[in-house]
């Protein structure tokens, strides 16, 4: 059996020393790798963000990477390459990448310009108009540190390519498992929004999972499946097992 | 003696699942730490950022941070306890805290509609005048995880107090050691900006050191004193090995 596992989180960086990131650890994706690890005949393939920590065995490949750019190449081209049984996609993944971090003064001054080629326009429409245009037409910031002499910075954030929804166009026969992480909502919207992103993406489960609920080993979810079901667990050892034992499950039928 | 070394990055947060930091590892605070106590009656107080890397010794005192706030706090406490010997401000801050998130869209839109109320100012005018207000009066983003049906974002970045200048302040009879990482620079540019943050904050000494040429247990680095001469080193042990020297000779003048 092949398994390709994501794991950890992602990077968006500023500059050379400056970066955006996300509290994933890694930890469920470790575990989840070495309960397949207890089974025959596996081997899994790992794609995991710098600060992860990582299964030992010499049964997993790993694969690491920084921002959502490097995560799309990557998973591309291990997609292309080889089928995989499942795809247990639970790297927190950055919705939004880094387009550019302009002097904030600068930036208020090109809107007032641009805002004047428009007078026929009302704000909002002026907004709509410019949102584009500002971000192409200001020169950002390139220095390899940028200095706080720059004085107080935006940082323009677009949003970031869906990773998951990649997957199942490439291999439509694999089985893949979605993750969801919200913070501090009931169960109902947990299923409601999990059950979204299980539709849009053509996943086989997704995991939603509630950041409040997750204190070391302790890590409540729901696996929900396509008919919008869900079995709940309470820790990321029965999340782990649940996973696998699914995986062992939809392979028999 | 009565070390209080500071070590590792901060992490700025941008909501309860994202933030802002750098890739300070505290591999060489925790170097330096290992090399004070190898010296006889030595305490060090340790304030690190929750990556860092620690030095495993009951001699050592630990204060956790996060933000640059939290660290302000905690070493303005520290310094109103207890008189130190020496403080090793290695420590990555970061320059900046963050002062909003926005939907790009609703902040144009705010900085067109002000705009509109100074005709008599030019747009340079008009950029200084709203930097201030419009970030007053947009109201930001506050879920507990910023989802990306926001569309696009823009993080506004505030400079962060500069904790450095903090430390002779409150206790001028310290010896005070300031760290500054540069990205690519020649040594003359070096010694220049590192001399100058010591003479802005009264610095006994500063360790500049250069991105570029750190890897693994190679690090550069000039240490720079109040006539502005240096010494030069070029691994982790060699600097943590000087500044330790660097405080008994001074000690015993």
């Amino acid at each position: 059996m092949k398994i390709l596992i994501t794991a950890g989180g992602t990077n968006e960086k500023i500059d050379e020393v400056r970066y955006l990131t996300n509290h994933a650890t890694g930890r469920l994706g470790k575990l989840i790798a070495e309960n397949f690890l207890t089974l025959p005949d596996v081997e899994i393939v790992y794609v995991h963000g710098q600060a992860a920590i990582l299964p030992q065995d010499n049964r997993v490949t790993f694969y690491p990477i920084q921002s959502v750019q490097e995560l799309a190449q990557t998973l591309e081209m291990l997609l292309a390459e080889q089928p995989f049984d499942a795809v247990i996609h639970s790297m927190a993944v950055s919705d939004y990448q880094i387009s550019q971090v302009v002097p904030t003064q600068a930036f208020i001054q090109q809107i007032i310009e641009e805002s004047k080629e428009y007078p026929e326009l009302d704000a909002n429409e002026l907004a709509q108009k410019l949102l584009q245009k500002s971000a192409a037409t200001l020169p950002a910031l390139s220095e390899k540190k940028i200095s706080s002499q720059n004085g107080d910075l935006l940082i323009s954030l677009a949003k970031a390519p869906k990773i998951i929804s990649m997957i199942k166009n490439q291999q439509p026969e694999t089985l893949l498992f979605g993750f969801k992480l919200l913070v501090d909502v009931s169960i109902e919207k947990l299923q409601e929004v999990g059950f979204n992103l299980l539709q849009k993406n053509q996943c086989d489960y997704v995991l939603a999972n509630d950041l409040t609920t997750i204190h070391g080993t302790q890590h409540e979810g729901i696996l929900i499946d396509q008919t919008g079901r869900y079995t709940h667990y309470s820790t990321k050892e029965e999340i782990a097992k649940g996973i696998v034992a699914t995986v062992i499950n939809e392979k028999r039928k």
